[in-house]
């Protein structure tokens, strides 16, 4: 087969591919990331590049102008490479994964808070501090007395016999690779050694025996593996104290931005290895930082917890993810055994252990089983529930006495995917809009303070929620003006132009067309409706709720009464908001730091029944009724002034 | 360096080596099988060869007459190569690894036994009889409920839950390989699998998941891993029917016969690895000829039992057994944990697993256990005693309220090593002698019935006891005749010929000197002394003892009136010995077995009290006392007629 090069700019990376290849194929072999919403389906065209050089076939795409295709501009994936080439990324298509400001990050794991509701300290996560501090992974500095005559036990029993000294342990086990080196290292240690004692399906194991007292290096790292972001900290096990904190992309992106369509990707020639690797790869590039940031050694990071959503827990065990999206919908496992965090690749000290928060069914993972123990859901008195707004949005009911979840289909549009000027929160997104009622003059804020490069899921509350009240939407979503600068028709509809390409980093105009406002509405819809039929089904109502846990890390101080005029949150006193973040990562650092969170963990996703709203019929009229801004029954939200 | 060509004959192997290295060090790259008893220090003399062609420098060697000399005759391991060589192996120096007769074979596993003691079927031990059935891998085959919308716990915790539904298992634990099999298996499968369970380490783990129902084909395998010999049987584990037998020797006796040899020798360069593949290498070969012969799968053979002295042990496990020969003499590990077969190197189905008898000390090992385990002597109402005779000497005194052990240097000597014309209970060797008081005429038997090679331990034990009755000898063991052709003197004192070189397969007369003779009585003392000490520590002697568990695989048909004449064994009536043959392997086996067996071993291993003889000013008192034919106090000898 005839192979050509292609070399990509602005990175300037060549590679050599097969003759027939799309564009994004060869981008992801020549490592250079490219926006894909859609894992190459052509569908969210978010994959635009401009071919400056060479012979290309591509297939017709509604995504893509007339007056783009002139300048040669193209979808990536609909697009086979005929010759060398040379090929530019466009600025709205590049996907800087490395590149997260600190800025990004904060916002990134503080998640989004309404104005009125930004909480200084994390005191409303109840996270650590409620649980004993007994770490996942303990170190004991050990004095052994050295054999004689009289006492000719051996080297194993001898460490046991003095670890139970100090901790009553009745099953111990450890492996044939520290027996082998126990001999040569208490004699050249003098009988003093440092053990790290690991928890491990319901029995303690000698993980791991150095010379020396090194029980003061003791660390972990908890990780929430979001689609769309990895978030982890580097923990000091023996102080609790958070060392670092880090977010990065989930490298998974590039083959696709929702979970079902990893998921097929997973089927493919290589399709699991890669998906495996991609977020391996992340997360290894991030504790590599963060370790060498703190100058810490890699051997003295113990154990690694995980949190995240089920897709994620497999894709990250290089479990196949098949069955998950074929009716009945069922995980391969749910409660994963505590394995050597070597075996899925996570590269700490090679005997140290990684323990996954318990899933509770292939749409409510552990990050949701987490996100229930930091926030104390399963401790309320009375009646609260847990909002997670990402990819999917998860929610759970309930209080001490019961937990149900549910999960919705909430697509990307709040992440900044599968919308026109979509992106997620990071520098350059829209993140907070106010539209003048006289003039439709458009004020924003963009992440980072820089020009704009698109909109994010807070930035695109706030537009909709300002431009009904500017009277710019009717009820359904359609936009009622015609005659304005900002207001314009299309091949695809009416769209609003939030901001011009003069003022952006972009090429074309910022916007939002009513195809976006439909998508935000059905995925506002889907959550609302999740929440609502998960009350019905209990005989309650939003009125009972005591308590609104709301997480996610899609955007960025969300305006809290936007949420609730759009009708994506419920029309309840601000008081009674919450907004946890990414209650996932702590409740993970909840179970790094603590046996008794660990152990909860698991109570907790044993406890929550699973409600499968697909097969519900009063959730598609719950869902149809939310088809609304905020809702067809206005007395569901009585504040709103129309 | 310079290299040259070995060739040996009459195995016709040759190899390159460098110039300098001796022949013996040639010979085991070469794959050729030398005696060895010393290890390679010139002090045995067995390891004889004729160099038939080129040059070599040797040391000058007592054990090499000056007529040898003269024929080309050389030490192996003395002698270094200084050209292109072709080398003759001598008959009494070959040592056929893979050729045990059956007879052999027979011998080895039933030990040894007095003709009047003979025990027709092993009714004498205990062994599996007595304990539950509960083997330490079970096959389940289970029909799973497909999941429904009604029914979606995990593809794991649906496997647990059936498991569950037929055995009550609380702490049950899986590895990732199978779990990352198990979407597609159980599918695939229609529901219908066999798992199986394995015991470890206080938790159970499902080691292997099969579709179908193949809960028919469940096997083990119990290994006794001797200094000299190995010894191994395959079970099939759901009928406990044992399905083959073998016995080969121990390849590591080509790296030293004793344990302190070899222990030597694991502080070499690579000796370690090389000790450990030699085992390895022929408990594989072993099993692999075990399960063809029976037409089983590799896949079917689940678990693996070793039982060996705690050297043995080391070496199997590969870990560095330096200090067992350290004061004061402390294992590694005495209670191994169980691990993967495969981690050992022992190739089996994969996931097996492999499970150790424990030990007690550093020279009182597993195999000890085993023995008490299958004699029952810890169940015993009235005083009993184990004696193992092996390379060393194991005791074990006691009942049903208390047991101490201890261990006694008896060098190799009833082994067939470091005596003039000694050999291992194998084709040839002379077991079974009379001679006569009138004529000293010799008659004697051979194992296999074929012209004589050498003489094993139960040989030695008649000539002795026939020598002492001929009047041959006096109780110091010095031979008191002279003007006879079968005695003769030479540079190392006087020897007796037992067979001339005419009636053998062999190129010197057959032969038993005062040296020889010196060296089995400092064997038999050592042994009787042991047990003689062990019960002046408890304010016992052997007229308490009710039973005599003999065991030991050193010779055959030992007669026992003999061994008593010749001070091995306590003057009792013949009706309290009990010879028990291998009680390691069949301790091996009911482990393997039984569940109900392993929890017993261990909490024999615990309960067995270890009685350091080397440091005990009594127990040289008693060996100097047994220096004699039968003893120096003859009132411990009433019955033996002088």
């Amino acid at each position: 087969m005839e192979k050509f090069k292609v070399t990509f700019c602005p990175d300037n990376k060549t590679i050599e591919v097969d003759s027939g290849k799309t564009i994004l194929s060869a981008s992801l072999s020549a490592g250079v990331y490219v926006n894909s919403s859609c894992g190459g389906d052509g569908v969210c065209g978010r994959c635009k590049v401009r071919v400056k050089k060479g012979q290309v076939v591509t297939q017709p795409s509604g995504r893509v102008s007339l007056e783009e295709r002139k300048q040669g501009i193209y979808l990536a994936c609909l697009t086979t490479i005929q010759s060398d080439l040379e090929v530019e990324i466009l600025p709205e298509s590049r996907l800087d994964l490395d590149k997260l400001t600190p800025q990004d990050l904060d916002l990134r794991l503080k998640g989004f808070y309404s104005e009125a509701e930004e909480i200084e300290s994390p005191s409303s996560i109840l996270g650590d501090e409620i649980f004993a501090h007994s770490p996942l992974a303990t170190k004991l500095y050990l004095e052994l007395p050295p054999p004689d005559l009289e006492d000719k036990i051996s080297d194993l029993e001898r460490l046991y016999r003095q670890i139970r000294r100090i901790q009553d342990i009745p099953i111990m086990q450890t492996g044939l690779a520290n027996i082998r080196r126990l001999g040569a290292l208490l004699r050249s240690a003098d009988w003093k050694v440092t053990v790290t004692l690991g928890k491990r399906n319901g029995t303690t194991e000698v993980v791991f025996i150095e010379p020396g007292d090194t029980s003061h290096k003791n660390f972990g790292l908890c990780f929430d593996i979001g689609t769309t972001t990895i978030s982890g900290q580097l923990v000091d096990l023996n102080t609790k104290k958070v060392m670092g904190t880090r977010a990065t992309y989930n490298k998974q992106v590039t083959f696709g931005s929702d979970i079902i369509t990893r998921i097929i990707f997973a089927q493919e020639q290589d399709g699991l290895e890669r998906l495996h690797h991609a977020v391996i790869d992340g997360m290894n590039k991030m504790l590599q930082d963060l370790i060498q940031k703190q100058a810490i050694d890699l051997n003295d990071v113990n154990c690694v917890v995980c949190a995240g959503n089920t897709t994620m827990m497999h894709l990250l065990l290089r479990i196949d993810p098949t069955y998950l999206r074929r009716e009945p919908y069922v995980p391969a496992v749910n409660f994963v055994p505590t394995i050597r965090a070597a075996e899925a690749g996570v590269k700490v000290n090679p005997r140290g252990l990684l323990f996954c928060s318990p899933g509770i069914s292939s749409y409510v993972g552990g990050d949701i089983t987490a996100g229930v123990l930091s926030c104390g859901l399963d401790k309320e008195e009375g009646l609260a529930i847990l909002i997670d707004i990402g990819t999917n949005g998860e929610i759970v009911l309930g209080n001490k006495d019961f937990l149900i979840s549910a999960s919705a289909s909430a697509g990307p549009a709040f992440e900044g995917s599968g919308v026109t000027c979509g992106m997620r929160a990071s520098s350059g997104a829209i993140q907070k809009v106010e539209i003048s009622p006289v003039d439709f003059k458009v004020a924003y804020e963009t992440i980072g303070g820089v020009r704009p490069r698109g909109i994010c899921g807070s930035g695109y509350i706030d537009i909709i929620a300002q431009m009904l009240g500017a009277g710019l939407l009717d009820k359904n979503g359609k936009i009622k003006i015609k005659d304005h600068k900002r207001i314009r028709d299309n091949e695809y509809g009416r769209e609003f132009v939030v901001a011009f390409k003069e003022e952006c980093d972009s090429t074309v105009d910022i916007v939002i067309s009513e195809a976006d406002i439909e998508n935000i509405k059905r995925s506002k819809a889907a959550i609302y409706a999740a929440a609502s039929e998960l009350l019905r089904h209990m005989s309650l109502e939003f009125a009972d709720v005591k308590k609104v846990f709301v997480a996610g890390g899609f955007g960025t101080y969300i305006n809290i009464d936007n949420a609730k005029r759009i009708g994506l949150l419920p029309d309840l006193e601000n008081s009674r908001f919450i907004f946890v973040g990414n209650s996932s990562l702590a409740g993970a650092r909840s179970i790094l730091l603590s046996y008794e969170a660990m152990k909860k963990a698991n109570d907790i996703a044993r406890k929550i029944t699973y409600f499968e709203l697909s097969v519900e019929p009063g959730y598609m009229d719950e869902y149809m009724a939310a088809l609304f801004f905020p809702h067809t029954d206005l007395s569901k939200f009585p504040s709103i002034k129309l």
